[in-house]
């Protein structure tokens, strides 16, 4: 029955090939391309995975092609969910990221922002411990080189940028003198947003107070935030509210 | 700035807590308890992500409490998901399965019939791989006894049952005689569907063919099945078939 597995996993692995062919069924020729930027996958040392799922679902419905990228780094470290503490793997992000993407996932050097019409970073502790080092450094924190550069060009671009959760932090830094949001300050069902979005005025940025439910539009800087996990709701609310920035990453793409 | 790493830490690490609390604010007293069993996280060897992250938005809007499970075994194998290979790792179910749970999980052997009102399967090889071992022995595996003893328990409750992608074989392989979907048969959009509703056939069961946006309700049995990553179809469709799955279980419970 060995037969059996390998057809399975080889059915499995041309998930790729399908999903190309299911965009020429399903996609108009006016769907956005959209990037979206893992950074591992699991919500304490990697990317959220409900919101990297809501990102997905939202631009499927959207009529987005989407490709995913991941940078090729180690993890910061790995975090065993079940006992909430650090275990002494090593993982790399572009591998444990492709859990995320079903493998159809490419080295985040490969990202061509003249092939995307947008990008997005979906949340979680992989964004502040993977893409840059806010988890540990707050905002004296540094991006790592292919993040910062994906922002840059993007940003330079005009092409709107989407982030949620603790993501809006990496364009606060990069983006001086922008405006993001990480939920409602002084709110109990925000509890890091107030020192979150301290740390972001520090910076030279605006924090703007939004609820789980909406995002913020920086229209100067083609920026869209959401808050998410940030608030302690249930599930299908975080998932529209990354709906809400998913539409406007679109509308504004 | 460690401090901030921990405060951050904390705070996620009391999900549950949250969670809790926010069910008291969001769910009626007429919200069903429903049981979420996981097999690990990556579709290759794990549960399949964003089937279990919609059977959760799904839940979360229909008031249910949800309560996660996995099996405290070793994956059968650890898959690269960016080769497509297995790798020399070992990782436990229980331990990957908490990066969907954001920590929130129990041992399977802890789940309590009488404390719930359904019980659902997502799909994804870890269903046929670390849950019973279809995937290497088709219609002749064996299903893990904790799972059995789950299955068996919510159906002689009168419980509904929810499964989708491969998860299904579970159902025909523990209740012979039951119908289930895995999607439809003889059309390339379902590339393993024929031969696998073969072989549930062969278990004395009845496949019948339905659509990735259909779920199939065996109303004697009270098992609810629908086909998910088994079609080849955008991510939004797969999620709003599961929809329609999780909408039948919670009204048969």
């Amino acid at each position: 029955m060995l037969t059996l597995l390998h057809r399975y996993s080889r059915n499995f692995l041309t998930f790729s090939t399908i999903q190309t062919v299911n965009r020429s069924y399903y996609t108009t020729q006016m769907g956005k391309r959209v990037a979206v930027v893992l950074a591992g996958c699991g919500v304490y040392d990697g990317s959220e995975i409900h919101e990297a799922s809501a990102v997905l679902v939202h631009l499927s419905r959207g009529g987005a092609s989407v490709n995913m990228f991941a940078p090729n780094i180690d993890q910061m470290h790995v975090v065993n969910h079940l006992k909430g503490e650090p275990s002494e793997e090593k993982r790399n992000v572009l591998v444990e990221s492709a859990r995320l993407a079903r493998g159809d996932i490419q080295d985040l050097s490969k990202l061509s922002v003249k092939d995307h019409d947008a990008v997005i970073f979906p949340g979680g502790f992989g964004a502040a411990k993977n893409l840059c080092t806010w988890a540990v450094q707050g905002k004296d924190c540094s991006v790592n080189d292919e993040v910062k550069a994906t922002l840059q060009a993007f940003h330079g671009e005009g092409k709107p940028i989407g982030l949620c959760c603790i993501s809006p932090v990496l364009a606060a830094k990069v983006f001086p003198g922008c405006e993001v949001t990480v939920g409602i300050e002084k709110d109990d069902k925000y509890p890091d947003t107030t020192d979150t979005a301290a740390a972001i005025n520090q910076l030279g940025c605006k924090h703007v107070s939004k609820s789980v439910s909406e995002s913020h539009v920086d229209e100067k800087n083609k920026l869209v935030t959401t808050s998410a996990f940030m608030c302690k709701a249930p599930i299908h609310e975080i998932f529209d509210g990354i709906g809400a920035m998913v539409q406007d990453v679109l509308k504004l793409a």
